[in-house]
C-alpha cells in the first residue's frame, strides 16, 4: 500500500510567504549597509516599558497560568469594548467582543462562523495572502473583486454588486489595506455594507492597521452606529502591531453577540482560549497607553512623509498608494515583482514583498512595510534604489 | 432580504461542554463543603516557582514580544526533541517537532494536514468531545470505533480493521484516554499502527496525559523506533497539563519532517506562530523541571490510590477504568449521566462531565478528572456520593 497521503488542498498550498522572502536576505552581503527589512509588518520600535512590566507580572502570576473564558477575559472584553465605542462613537458592550490569538485566527474563526466547504468568500485583488490561503485550506471557494491602481486600489461598488452571486457568504476587506496601504473612505464602506446586507452577505472588515492612521484622523467608519450592524458586520483587530507584541498573539473580533456565540464554539476547538497573560496586560494597556499610541501615530506620519520625499526623487519609481502601515510601490523594471524583490533583497539589502504574492496582475508592485523603519533609514532607500537594475 | 446566515455546520454544533457544566456549579449551595471540581482537567497545584519566574522574564523581555518561526522556537524544538527521544528511547530531531498553541490546535492542524471536506476520520466511542466537534466544524466526516467497558475501554483491532473503509484518512486515538483513563498497551498501539499503515491511513495519537502515568512506567509505546514511523504517525502533546500552565497555550506535534512542513502552512494561517514567551520558558523547563515532573507522578499516583479506596467503599458505584488523569465512573442510578452529573453538581457540589458528552451509550458513566484534587478531597467524595439519589 502507498504511504498515507497529505490533504491535497494543503499539499497544493503555497509556502508561507514571509519565510520565503526572509530567506533571500541571507544572500545579502551587507555591502550597502545594514539590511532594511520592509517585509513582515513589525514596528521598528520596542513595546513600551510599562507594557513589558505588565506582561512580565501577568506571565509570572499563578492567575495567568490558568484557563480563562473561551470568549476572552471579561475585563479585557470590557476595556476593549469601551475603546472601540470611543473610537467609533458607538455603543458596544463586552458581549460584542471575542478575543482571539491574533488577527489571523480572528479571520479563521470569522470565516468558519459564516462559510463552509462549497461556499464562496469574496476578497479583493490584491488580497492579504493569508486570507486566500485560509479560505483554500478550509475548502471555501475564493472569488475576487478588482481594486485597480486607477481607483486608488479601492473596489468599485458596482464590481462588488456583480460579484455578489448566490453562494457568496461573505466579503472580506482590509482597511487600511494590506498590501496597498489604501484607506477605505467611510462612505465607501457604508455603501459596501449596505450592498452586502441587501445580498444577505456578511462584511468581514479587517482593521489590523487602523491605529497607524495619521494623528487626528476621524473615526475609520460609522458602521457600528448603524441600527442593523450586528446583522452583518464582523470587524477584526490585532493588538500585535499597535502594541508591538506580535509574539504574544492577541487579536479581537467585534460582532453581534449571536456571532460571538458561534465564534466561541469554533475557538473552543481551535485552542480553548487566547493566551491569558497578554490579555491581563492589555486590559491595563488599553487605557494606560493611550498617549503612547497617539505618539506613535506621529512617528508613523513622519515615516510616511520621509517615504513620499524619498520616492519623489527617484526616477521611474512611484507610490501607487500609501496609508497607515504599508505603501504599494510601482517599480520601473521590466521584470516581474518576484524577480525584482529577490534582486532588491540580495543585492541592495532591501527586503520587500512582491505584489505577485498578493494576487493577479501585480507584477509591477512591491509592498513596503515602511512603518517598520525610521525616517533616516527610509531616506537611505534612495541611494539603494537610484539606478537599481536587474 | 433575510439577514446574513451562520454556517449551518457551526450553528448545529453543540455548545462548549465545559462552560455548560461549570454553569451547574453556580447552583450549588455549599452545604456539603467547598465545590469539588473534577470537570475540566486542571491540576490542583500551582506551576513551580522557577517556571513562573522564567515565564515572567520571557514575557517581560523585548525578545519575547517579537514573532518567532512558524514551526516554533528552534531551541524549544531541540529541547523537546531530546526529551521525546529519551522518553521513547528513539532518535528524533527538531525537524520532527512543530510547536502549536495547545493540543487542541495541534489536533486541528494535524487533521487538516491529512483530511479535508468529504474525507472521514475515525475516532473512538467514547471520544474526546473536541475531536468530534473539530472534525464536524471542518466538514470532515466522523466515524467511530467502539471501546466497550468489557474490553477495558480499548478498541478491538478487528473492529478498527473493518472500520478502515475507503475515504478514511486517519484514526485518532487518545492514550492515556480522555475520557476513560484507559492506557493503551504498547503492543496494542503497535498492532493498530501496522493496521493503519496497511490501509494507508494516518494514526493521530494524542498523548496529552502521558506525563501523569505512574512513576517508573515504561515508555508509552515503541512506535517512534519503527523504521517507517514517519510515514504514518502524528503524535500530539500538551505542555498545559504537565507544567500546569494551560493559560499559556503551548502544545506540540511530533511527526516526520514532511508532515511538519504541511503543518507549518496551516499554522501560518491559524496564527502565524505559538505565543513566544512560554516557548522561551519551556525551553528551560524541559530539562530544568525533570525532578518536579517526577514528583508529580507520585502525587497523582496517591490521588489514584485514594480514588480506588473511596470508590471501593461505595455501594453501586464502580470504576470503569482509571489511568493517568481521568477515571471513568459507573454510577448506580437509573437516570442518564447528564441528569446525574447535573444533580451531583447542584446538590452534592461534585463537578464531573457526563459520559453522554463523550459519545453514544455512555448514559451510565461520569468522567472524574481525579488528578485535579488532592487525596484528602478525593476521600471527601465518599460522604457526598454515599446514598446519593435523584
Amino acid at each position: 500500500m502507498p504511504a498515507p497521503a497529505f490533504n491535497p488542498v494543503i499539499a497544493d498550498l503555497s509556502l508561507p510567504p514571509v519565510p520565503a522572502v526572509q530567506a533571500w536576505a541571507r544572500d545579502y552581503s551587507g555591502a550597502l549597509g545594514p539590511l532594511i527589512d520592509l517585509s513582515q509588518a513589525v514596528p521598528g520600535y520596542p513595546p513600551p516599558a510599562d507594557l513589558l512590566r505588565w506582561l512580565g507580572e501577568a506571565a509570572g502570576s499563578p492567575a495567568g497560568a490558568g484557563y480563562g473564558p473561551i470568549e476572552g477575559d471579561l475585563a479585557l472584553r470590557q476595556a476593549y469594548a469601551a475603546h472601540v465605542s470611543a473610537l467609533y462613537r458607538a455603543e458596544l458592550g463586552a458581549d460584542s467582543i471575542h478575543i482571539t490569538a491574533g488577527c489571523n485566527q480572528a479571520f479563521v474563526a470569522a470565516v468558519l462562523a459564516v462559510a463552509g466547504p462549497g461556499d464562496t468568500v469574496l476578497v479583493t485583488n490584491p488580497f492579504y495572502f493569508n486570507h486566500e490561503t485560509t479560505l483554500k485550506m478550509l475548502g471555501i471557494g475564493v472569488d475576487t473583486v478588482n481594486c485597480p491602481a486607477e481607483r486608488g486600489f479601492l473596489p468599485d461598488p458596482k464590481a462588488i454588486a456583480s460579484a455578489l452571486r448566490p453562494g457568496v457568504r461573505a466579503l472580506a476587506l482590509v482597511s487600511p489595506n494590506n498590501p496597498t496601504g489604501a484607506v477605505y473612505p467611510a462612505d465607501l464602506l457604508a455603501e459596501i455594507f449596505e450592498l452586502c446586507l441587501r445580498h444577505s452577505v456578511w462584511l468581514i472588515l479587517d482593521e489590523t492597521y487602523r491605529d497607524f492612521l495619521p494623528p487626528g484622523s476621524a473615526a475609520p467608519h460609522a458602521l457600528f452606529s448603524l441600527p442593523d450592524w450586528k446583522q452583518g458586520l464582523i470587524e477584526l483587530y490585532s493588538f500585535s502591531k499597535s502594541y508591538c507584541i506580535p509574539g504574544h498573539r492577541v487579536g479581537a473580533i467585534t460582532a453581534g453577540a449571536a456571532l460571538v456565540g458561534q465564534v466561541a464554539k469554533i475557538m473552543d476547538n481551535l485552542q480553548i482560549c487566547a493566551p491569558r497573560p497578554p490579555q491581563m496586560a492589555l486590559t491595563r494597556a488599553i487605557p494606560g497607553l493611550a498617549d503612547w499610541r497617539a505618539a506613535n501615530t506621529n512617528e508613523i506620519e513622519d515615516r510616511a512623509t520621509a517615504l513620499r520625499k524619498t520616492m519623489a526623487g527617484l526616477t521611474g519609481w512611484e507610490i501607487g498608494a500609501v496609508g497607515a502601515y504599508f505603501a504599494y510601490i510601482r517599480h520601473p523594471l521590466a521584470a516581474g515583482s518576484t524577480a525584482v524583490a529577490e534582486a532588491l533583497a540580495k543585492r541592495a539589502g532591501i527586503l520587500t514583498i512582491p505584489g505577485e504574492f498578493f494576487g493577479r496582475r501585480q507584477e509591477q508592485y512591491l509592498r513596503f512595510a515602511f512603518a517598520n523603519a525610521g525616517a533616516a533609514t527610509i531616506r537611505d532607500l534612495r541611494a539603494r534604489l537610484e539606478g537599481f537594475g536587474l
